[in-house]
């Protein structure tokens, strides 16, 4: 059955495997009147590669964003907007020896039981973290919407393996700064030293997760629609759709189990004449819906799976036990290419839950 | 907008609010000719309420479910099958005196601002935790389907604050001896300890968090839609709706960041003519399908908010700050009450996704 | 597979059978601040069923509604809303004899081969008219919320068999007189000649068919969303899930393909500072998106299926030739009722295209 | 809000604009291990161009089809499938002089109203007959689908103006002969009339409007999910979706208006040892779901607004009266292109209700 869109009034729509012709969004039901151009897509798409090769897969070809449907003279139409980007660099034979040996820890194998066969497994095909380039270039679109309401969503990498961040950085510095790490963590220094515990893991054969914290700022109180569709269960699920993530939580998350009421309450307070919250360990949802604090996110990244360490697996054209040892191009650390990727859920999420709040109308007026 | 429904093919609606007649839900999609009755959903309704007075709010009123439609001769009929329980023991008059002073990191803020004041607060209203009585009574329909097919779905709580079973239990044992407990622990005599320092929070007006663990054993392999509708993505928006709920995660979660590829990867390996995984950090779900190990899960559950504690908060009424004791009845934890909604949550999606898969029939046929 | 909710942001779901406890509605993402009781509901379900016992079934029972969610202090809240009604009046041992009999174009064929024989038949079950009670409820909430825009929906019986209404009367008038006529014919004369046709159809054992139309008055120009979801799509779509509708087509409909476009165009003329058309041939909708002028609807009602005229059919028990001469309690002509469901229908699609554009809000402000 | 998806298990979201860089659709659900390629939409597409230029409009660009994702090694993959056709031939400034002056009973005013002016009016844009092109393709790949279970979607044209088919066809003489007529009506004789027909008015200025029969033949008995997504109702919504359809009709339709119950009705009698029944004027579908016997449809198609002859309307940029001629390029008549948009939405339906039944598994076995 179906299942490659997200968004109920902000319609994702994904598409392309990564040895194919092309991957694609299209999105359906963005409000007329947003000034957007393939320039927009184009920075995130940049910022998903990082230029270090030692901490990114071989594959770091320029992606070029094609916009074909719903923007006209410069301004979104209401019509569904389809932005493609081609596929290049491919080497598809490096997968051909490995098609039988199923990677350990890697869609390969549940691929193949949910398609009988027939699915792509070139690269990963649909499971490579290449479609996330797809969600990207929605995310592009529903920031641009956000930037018009003064929302900014914002993520970064929090800790490399064992290597966190500690340093209290404000929203503007970390959003200043994030990007000049070729790992997408705002503490330059420390940035460094988790590019070189990846550089070591992929000399060895293997690789290194970590976490990605992601913030969405200035959202209006009122957001969510309890239960079903509250804004974190959307949330985590837009989440959980980019590869390696395995866990989500919010504000505080998994430490607010160890605290008491009295220590993980947030206080309300005045504060210019508004109701704000003294803490925010709840993270900006409260019953589903957003409080109007900043809303924070965890998210765990895992190792990736393909490695070049030898490991067991299992040969399925003979069904008997196997060795493999990954070749080809693999990221030895999937989180800095996450951050983006994650960002772009989170805004994909965000612009999807104000529309159905009614805060975002169909059509934009004024500049 | 509407947000209140769950499911592709098996769909729930859930409505009613804490201190209205009562409190239901729709399940539209389940297949015909499975055998249902109302005792069924007694059982898991009997299962939210621990029968120990220092544990749980004092409304522990017995709730009797009716099925006023989709069953005929005691077989679900392919008709929407509405179920619902009735509000009793209401005292509404406990929250007139809180009603401009929301409880920090509760809803009553947030929905205040969300519906313009309109909202039914009685009671925490739509917010309250009793609406997990509609995913519970959904969820013991989906259990019920998930059996003919072999499937058990199981919850039980993995910590309360920070005591944690480390104890390694078979899930029969689990399955045993989790209700046996107050707080839903199968480590019984953890579970005392437990059941302690809840008791003991409620003294001292606070309350208390902690984890809960799900498994979902037999699943098939193949079931999940990538890349949107991934059944971890699913799941983790089933789980979230939740009240509650801060923090999701499958398999080893969070602690994969810190692990290196070769140490979080499951090999796999022939087994009795079958593949299988030597280990399971995965949580049985790679690529956002299944792959026929265990489905497991770990959910934080944020201590209760409502404590009798003197905390900060503001009067809405006069947009200044105030102070506010929550009266009433409160859970001074309400892990043990999540623990079979958690469960009813992932059993709903399960049962979706394995209809969607194409596993589970619309016409369940022989005995 | 599910399939009883309909609308995107005012979602209906239908549950109930007709010798059930009950029938019912939810409807989810209803705006706050509506002020809505059983009494507004009651008024359409009187107007249901036509005091007559010459031209509707014997089944008159009073319907009585009941809310139990979703209104607080006499307005909607924005939580889902459950009305039901109690059906009464079962007789069900009248079907016990056909049960093997299927109803020459009844559902009673396609339902037992769509469920495998676990549908409940008895009354007809989920495929009964009775079950236009249910979009009847939903409908009265929808018509409520759009009279607070200003918006009318309003049907009435055109046409019984061959005889057709061709009086011109404004629509105040047919407002005024339609439920006049127990046939819900506002030119009351004629609608004297069509309830003698269905009574001596019905004296004969046969049974009438006729068209409906139906109008929405003041929707605003820009209700529509284009391709897929256009408004006249899901009009149409609408309108077919009110039994025994057979045709639906808008403007003049079948007509206009005898025309030539100078015939059919509607010419845009200015009137009084506004733009407006100076004929409505096309019904008030040009590319799926209403354009301010009236929409107007035809619809076709098959004559009743369940007739006592002796019929052929087959025998399921022992697959071969029978006949049937259907007993029980049937409505000669279903026109009568089928001008409320279908009037309910409407309401509930341009309500919830008003909602999805930005036209209605999430909170009702002010009287 | 999103509206330019249609189907729940078989998805085809539809995105482009007349004059855009390309029109294109994704279709998201269909099962793996169909055998497709761009020649079997390539039939289609060519399908949609007469080749004679008397009756269709002077753009008659040869339509290539790209299939850029969900297809690997000629078989569908499980994964979205994403078909494109670049938009050739496009003359854009014959618009620019009548931008302010909306065609008189077409979409531009509409548009105008809903997008505030955003949209893309070049050549009527999302609102041309172009976007049929979107249809076609998705429904070219749901027939290759349902052809593999032996159903045939078959339509052609029934009436031009008043010049109406009468002479009775099998329905293989329908198909063999159809597309050998330029109108696409398979009784050639008249064909030609409908041409000479359609000829006469572009001389004069005008166009003409006509009706289109759809069958769909041995869909089995069981398909179609009541109450709301009965399968009328979502073929009908399907088919309105086509531009300048005005009416949908199954069986006899408004025909069916005038009969008794006794004439209307269509006894069930065993053939072949199975049950059949002996006519079909219910046009094969039963309380929502299809009973196994042909399902039929008529279609109403109004005369293209687009005439050459002077008309009245409004200058939207002075906001006054004023006439117009509609120059570019115009189909006289859009019924012969209406006939495989209209077969490929009933196509995409039944597909989707199908596999939504069970009947279609997500995985295609055998040859």
């Amino acid at each position: 059955m179906a299942g490659n869109s997200i968004g109920k009034a902000f319609v994702v729509t994904s598409f392309g495997e990564s040895h194919g012709k092309q991957v694609g969004v299209v999105v359906d039901g963005c409000p007329a009147g947003l000034g957007f151009s393939e320039a927009d897509v184009q920075t995130d798409l940049d910022r998903r590669i990082p230029q270090k090769p030692n901490i990114v897969s071989a594959r770091r070809e320029k992606d070029i964003p094609q916009i074909s449907s719903g923007i006209f003279n410069g301004f979104t139409t209401g019509a569904p907007i389809c932005i493609t980007v081609e596929n290049k660099e491919i080497r598809s034979s490096d997968y051909e020896a490995i098609r039988n040996l199923p990677r350990p820890s890697h869609a390969d194998y549940t691929a193949r039981m949910k398609y009988g066969g027939f699915n792509d497994y070139r690269g990963g095909g649909r499971f490579s973290g290449r479609v996330t380039v797809t969600i990207i270039m929605a995310g592009a679109l529903a920031k641009k919407l956000l930037s018009r309401l003064g929302v900014t969503v914002l993520a970064y990498t929090k800790s490399i393996d064992k290597i966190k961040m500690s340093k209290q950085m404000s929203w503007e510095e970390i959003n200043n700064h994030r990007y000049e790490s070729a790992v997408r963590c705002p503490d330059l220094e420390l940035g460094e030293q988790m590019e070189t515990a990846i550089a070591d893991a992929a000399e060895a054969g293997n690789s290194l997760g970590g976490t990605v914290e992601c913030l969405a700022l200035n959202v209006p109180s009122g957001v969510g629609e309890p239960l079903m569709d509250a804004l974190d269960a959307d949330l985590a699920k837009a989440i959980f759709t980019v590869p390696a993530v395995k866990g989500v939580a919010f504000g505080a998350g998994f430490a607010l189990t160890e605290l008491r009421g009295s220590e993980a309450n947030d206080p309300f307070r005045m504060k210019d004449g508004k109701v704000a919250a003294a803490s925010n360990l709840a993270g900006g949802i409260l019953g589903g819906i957003s409080s109007g604090m900043p809303i924070t996110m965890q998210v765990a990244i895992k190792p990736t799976p393909s490695i070049s360490k030898e490991q067991h697996t299992v040969d399925l054209s003979k069904m008997k036990d196997a060795t493999i040892k990954v070749g080809g191009r693999h990221d030895p650390c999937v989180v800095p290419k996450a951050v983006p990727a994650i960002e772009a859920a989170v805004a994909i999420t965000i612009a999807d839950h104000m529309m159905r709040a009614g805060i975002i109308p169909p059509v934009l007026k004024g500049p």
